[in-house]
């Protein structure tokens, strides 16, 4: 029984709610459950140096948390002067997983920064960002197509991400705190809608795993990202 | 004129929303028009090290602002490694604000840190944290009395903030952006509810001003805060 | 009675000692009585990237206290490998009233760099830095007038601050070390010679103050700055 | 054809040579090919401050690169003044890894810290490295129970890890750079001798990848880890 | 001829001016002609962690340079957030020097810090630094016995520092600034009074010097730290 | 007798080794007994900014220490977020020396880092760099000549560096690290293969030293230098 009373398939509510900071391009506040996340995308004239001049654009993203979005408050990263390795490595993988969804070609020499900043943290934070993000992204290219700034299509498919991990033994789906500090085994997955794989991290908390466990909770990241991919496609709609 | 067509002498809508944020001692989100700031109280047992053994303690506050906040995006402190003048000066003024509302021995050796961070600033974001600061602080407050931490009252005052300033040569109360970047001399007010001033800041931003033109300002924000602290109650209430 | 035995509206003895630092375009030693502050204006062709090509100047300030200008040895910035935020607070106050001070447009695409190094501290150390300051920023435009860098009159007014505060229930004028740690409330004023308030900044260091108190304080600053006034003209004649 | 002229399921040339730095308690100079990694293993009778006094032990890893390792100089992170992301998620993978490998309770209050310095890159820096760090680690343990300085089994399972991707449409193992640049996917695996998965990461460089393909680089990886572990196994004996 | 006129074994004017700081326990501005340079010793009650309880106390250095003490303004290291190479040298220098001066054991387990800030510099700092830190240092031993805290004899020697060069040719004594930058080799040596050797650095800047040049330096250097214990003694008398 | 039994003139067993990392332009393995040092040096097509449009180029180079080159493990300075004091010193007296060698002019608008990591301390590890460095760098020039990247002779001198010290009342030749953490006196000689001298650091441990000391260092300091010499001319023949 998971703490939660949800089945191992079911994911928390998931609500996905666009336009929310005025100046952005575009905007999503992303809840999975109690995990809240504010996604802003910003389209900039800018690249990096070693980008300059190849006719390509760019996206980047940037993670934060609010100190006290969680139970014990957290130091604030901007007073210790430097961003945890979490951080970082969560960042990049977000960065990561949007670029692969977009034609940077297409974009031009543009860059989008994604910035998540996690209001309030009950797990999944890295896939909430990347579900909301994926929303924030589509409404700042519909904001540059609707200024003609893009001729062919950027967003080349949906991108979301869904933890998984074996909780008690068993395989379930969107791990909540409660679940994620206990599980034998996390995996993080980032899918497009039809089921490729973008981005799998697996990782063994305690005990190594088996290639039929890892198999198990893949099948299960496919039909959560599937239920993700539907709760963005009506949300941009 | 000003530009929201306003009165003068007008506030922007203000907001006062508890218990946003699940783990927080207190919390509040607090708006001031398009001004939108998230405020958490912690509460801790621990105590910077210069104050300990002195049977008193102390309340610190931390200031951000997501990167998108602002039309143009800013650099993430977190990421560029320090936080800029702007932001330290703001923590400072919260923190001093607050403690003089606070009877620090009646609280005991614990430390309360407020983390004010702004969604969306549209101009007077330092005086919206501290309105807002004071109704977390005193919810986390409420949060201790029921547990039986504080025995005698801890909130000596009400306190709440207001930005004034001198715009097309008229004084006006509760400058936005658009009045903000444009107005000749800019000053924030901390007052209590009966009008006594904790911390007044007065710039000309282009001319030196007249006391005339800055008594004009503090009898503006004395009927802010005035406003502004009934609000405070009906929230807290 | 004053600790120092002064009268309420009394200064400490002042001086401002031009010329001290040989390379520097303009110089002040200034002294508020055992405040002893080291005062250079450096003069660059070179502007904030931000400033470019608007055809206007800027002034910058910079402060710093020697390590042992206190009575407890403090941190050496440089080693602690950042600013507090104190010295951050003070170096954008000094800045802010000496650009009051001056046609930035009339000193061309130039910077001059104000650093205010205290050498020993005794209450006052940002009043007697901007004091000095500005005697050190006309000596520097006096230096740019004699090889006809500049055409028009760059200085607008003459700028002096001036602290006061209640101590033991009095209103005092420029606070030293023993009256600053005691005082009930701190206020700093920079004025032009004429009364005119450029910034002021007050704060309740225990109990808010009233309105009345408050202008008490500013009229002993005005009379302080008006005599601080006439010692700049004396010491640049 | 791989650049390499490798079969597809191929291994580069491996060497695992211990005890190459005196000082250290277990030492490992790995060399995946043209990768060369210096690894050693120090004991320590601390602990980071939230795990004392639990009876249990830490492994931690940290990761760096000479700064001409690589075709390009790259800059120096100690005088940068930070680690760069890359670094900083390398040590966390091999820090997780190592300690899945290690019984911490049968280690007692004590840390291992793990260096893998590179001394030479050509791909496969953090596999050449997690591979060796296990025979450091394994020489580390003998030190210290030839000191009978531990009772039971420490070392649970060898750890090995190896990269693979698929590289002009067919899934190759242990990618050297010319690969690895232009791989379409690229995945790291961290297995234990039995084929059991302790960390996997998978990264779709340009298009997403199916569970086919992924399960193809999964049983290559198997391969080369068993390959890997006789190895550790012969370099120990 | 050098640029001053002087004599090639000739000093620049020097003073050693003692009691200038209020607070600490010993100060002195020490002169070597245009270079001027502020030090203040001061003591306190704390080592560094590792020498605790060993029954020694410590002395060591920092220094520092006014922004504008240079001919062009140098960056302020605390805004610049680290120290540069030149000053980390000199101040490892500084306290190495000083501490062959004293005894650690009769100092007792106390930690006198000597801060050497540059208020003008027109060549020679470092040997300026040392000369004055000496008498700064003495001065802090005497307040010591004046309180009998000190025992025995803790100083064991004065020290002195002067550099030497080859200019135009010619070996020379005490380079100033224009000199310094011209000179072909430089060479900066501490020494006690009775000519032993505490510390000595020479450099070729441009082409490789001999063995009798080195020793015709080390001749004129002999002659003027005889000079500048004499000026001590004076001093201190 | 010394510990390792040598001769008072003897130096440690010397190997200098080249082309030991296959990217590099020059690099050089370079032993003094159990002191393993391992130098690269990069040709770059840049210039310091204060450097260009001079026509000469420069040289410059970084020194670090892998955390398990000593006895006890030194901490990481990348994870550190500085350089040490002693780095820094290091790292400029290696470049300085280096340059002294070179022909800035006929070396062209381009910059050499020498970088030097040592892989294992056993005393005197900057003086094994600088000789292993004049190896890396003279390879380096070799390989631009190939190229027909420079016309007329660059290299002009052989330059060595050994340390000498007064161990036990008795001058002697390359310091080990038992030696050196007794000697009384520690010297460092850079010198040409002629015996002149390009940079002598000579301090007093523990009591100051005479002059006729440190020439008894020097003459030592010379020997060992010329045979350092011979080794370079026979590894690079």
């Amino acid at each position: 029984m998971r703490p939660s009373r949800r089945a191992p398939d079911e994911l928390r509510a998931v609500s996905l709610e666009r336009g929310v900071v005025k100046y952005a391009e575009g905007s999503c506040l992303v809840k999975f459950g109690d995990t809240h996340v504010l996604v802003t995308a910003t389209l900039e004239d800018r690249l990096p140096p070693w980008l300059k001049g190849q006719g390509r654009g760019w996206i980047t993203a940037e993670y934060g948390m609010l100190p006290r979005a969680t139970l014990e408050r957290t130091r604030r990263e901007a007073s210790a002067g430097k961003q945890t390795g979490r951080t970082v490595e969560i960042q990049r993988l977000i960065g990561r997983s949007l670029r692969t969804a977009i034609d940077l070609e297409a974009l031009g020499e543009r860059q989008i920064t994604v910035d998540c900043d996690v209001l309030q943290a009950d797990g999944g934070t890295r896939t909430a960002s990347i579900t909301g993000a994926w929303v924030a992204l589509a409404d700042c290219i519909k904001w540059m197509k609707s200024r003609n700034m893009i001729k062919t299509e950027v967003l080349r498919a949906n991108v979301a991400a869904i933890s998984c991990g074996i909780y008690n033994g068993t395989p379930v789906l969107d791990l909540d705190y409660a679940e994620d500090s206990e599980a034998e085994t996390d995996a993080n997955f980032v899918m497009t809608g039809d089921g490729r794989i973008i981005e799998v991290q697996g990782t063994a908390e305690k005990t190594p795993f088996t290639e039929a466990e890892f198999l198990a909770l893949m099948a299960l990241a496919r039909k959560g990202v599937a239920r993700l991919v539907d709760l963005q496609k009506l949300a941009v709609a």
